[in-house]
């Protein structure tokens, strides 16, 4: 395809990542950065220690801690930083350009407090006359085993199927495999809302309990994201594919999951500040629980795991006797439960 | 609920699991091993050391290699056997009863040759008038970690509700909680065709893919596994439940499992008869890719993950080589592929 330039906003582990499938794809990268230290190690190390360690980077990739650099040239933005951030960095953007430019975003969340998707917030911040398309990237993808050019799936979803496509043409290559999919709601919240499971996942583990325990909270955790997905507007089929299913495998059953790892250590008995010290970064998921158990009160929609992590994480209740609870529910049907 | 008296054909580490399941819930158990020497360690030492190390066998279990002893006096039959022994044992079974019994299975696989599921094969050899109604017990379920109590999830198919409901009550407590599901078509391909799926998540483990890869495995082979089971008139949602995506899991994503670890073996360059010496048991994986492989064939399935299986497998195809295969084929938009 042809040789594109592409501002990256966001260096961290899966920003960086994705800079460097773009690279070998032979586009230029522009590597927004707020750090500068960050910056000059990139530019001339060719390193991202912090982040990605023992990775080269590529000479494609340079990077800059000015967004407008960053942005000067392109019409494609693709959107790597925490869900906090969404908001303040579509405001430095819209303030820089003045043309429409496609927005891709890479992030997993949903806003605490109004309960908003990424896209959402993008078009809420974007002027419409300033934003192309919107695209979500997302799926089953350790940052660390992109950039060891492991095989990879993900999927790039837009309600513009044509830019979903361009962006899967941007992305494609022998070890990065794209898949398109129109329904974004389903995508994002499906990315979003895993991080749920995976704490719950990672509190059984902390439990000792084994690997039939996952399983069923894998489960029966996709039964539940399925019934708010469709409450909020998804197609139910999207949450059996790659950002579904695929996404919910590998964060709960991943070393490198940090909700998982935090989900271990509150089942081992510390509480969610403690965990968030303690592991030295946000865990994205608490957020998420206490966005979807409000999300899933308000539409009506029954997540009993989603409740039992909520009570474990804001109202102190024992995490064993939440995940026992989980099991001596009444036996039901498995279709209409 | 009352006490009954269960007869359970199979003391290898699953019937005996299920048999250590029932005697907790205070019912009398019967288990039938051919083995003699087992059959005198289960009743003398409480031990069944080569296949549950390290467990102590509850009084209520009684060990028996006479088949008619094992069936006195009762009208519940547990089957844990390999697939290829079903047709055997129910040959056994009906020349000992003379009355209508319920038979549970708990065994997964498809039938080399034929491609009958296993309940079919038990419709096939015991006569209408012994026969009582046929129940598929299947899930998550490592057997090691049943028989420490641990939390686990299965389901309990039957195209007779009241039968399955019946089934549930048998097995459910504290640890071990039972669904019912009436989509035994379902329920029985979903347990027997995971096994491919997880020799693939070995094979690219064998490689030294990592988490990516095995998630993208996982997700595209329920997608196929999806096809083939509406091909065969299952119900697809039952391929996200707990026998479909559920059991999938813990098979691709555990140390336990014979299968991804024969796969493993495969991945790193040995062919699966040596693989099969090597692990000194049946990988039903094997034998499943092959009637997978031509039952897709005859009802015009794609099933592109169980096509590359099949052919390193049975034609030498190179692993490395087949894998990149399929991350290398066309990019589609997944609702449709």
């Amino acid at each position: 395809m042809s040789r594109n330039h592409i501002a990256v906003i966001g260096a961290g582990s899966w920003g960086t990542a994705l800079s460097m499938v773009l690279a070998d794809n032979n586009h230029n990268v522009m590597l927004y950065s707020k750090e500068k230290k960050h910056v000059e190690e990139i530019n001339e190390q060719r390193t991202n220690k912090d982040f990605l360690p023992g990775i080269t980077i590529p000479e494609k990739i340079v990077a800059t801690n000015n967004v407008e650099e960053a942005l000067n040239g392109t019409d494609i933005v693709l959107l790597v930083v925490p869900t906090k951030a969404i908001r303040s960095v579509c405001q430095q953007i819209k303030n820089i350009i003045s043309k429409p430019i496609t927005i891709i975003h890479a992030s997993k969340g949903i806003e605490p407090g109004s309960f908003k998707r990424i896209s959402e917030m993008i078009v809420e911040e974007v002027p419409q006359n300033l934003l192309g398309d919107v695209v979500v990237l997302s799926g089953p993808s350790h940052a660390e085993e992109v950039s060891l050019q492991q095989p990879t799936t993900v999927t790039s979803a837009s309600s513009n199927m044509d830019a979903a496509a361009m962006v899967q043409r941007l992305f494609m290559n022998n070890y990065f495999r794209v898949y398109t999919n129109p329904d974004v709601i389903g995508v994002e919240l499906g990315g979003a809302i895993k991080n749920i499971i995976a704490l719950g996942a990672g509190v059984s583990h902390g439990l000792g309990y084994g690997d039939n325990a996952k399983a069923a909270l894998i489960t029966r955790g996709l039964a539940e994201i399925k019934r708010l997905g469709a409450a909020m507007g998804a197609k139910k089929q999207t949450f059996s594919g790659l950002t579904g299913v695929g996404d919910l495998i590998v964060t709960c059953t991943s070393v490198h999951s940090r909700n998982f790892r935090a989900g271990k250590l509150i089942g081992q008995g510390r509480n969610f500040e403690e965990v968030e010290n303690e592991l030295g970064m946000v865990v994205e998921g608490i957020r998420t629980t206490e966005a979807a158990y409000h999300l899933a009160k308000s539409l009506h929609v029954e997540m009993p795991i989603t409740d039992a992590i909520y009570n474990v994480l804001f109202n102190g209740k024992d995490p064993k006797e939440a995940v026992d609870d989980l099991m001596i529910r009444v036996g039901k049907d498995e279709a209409n439960s």
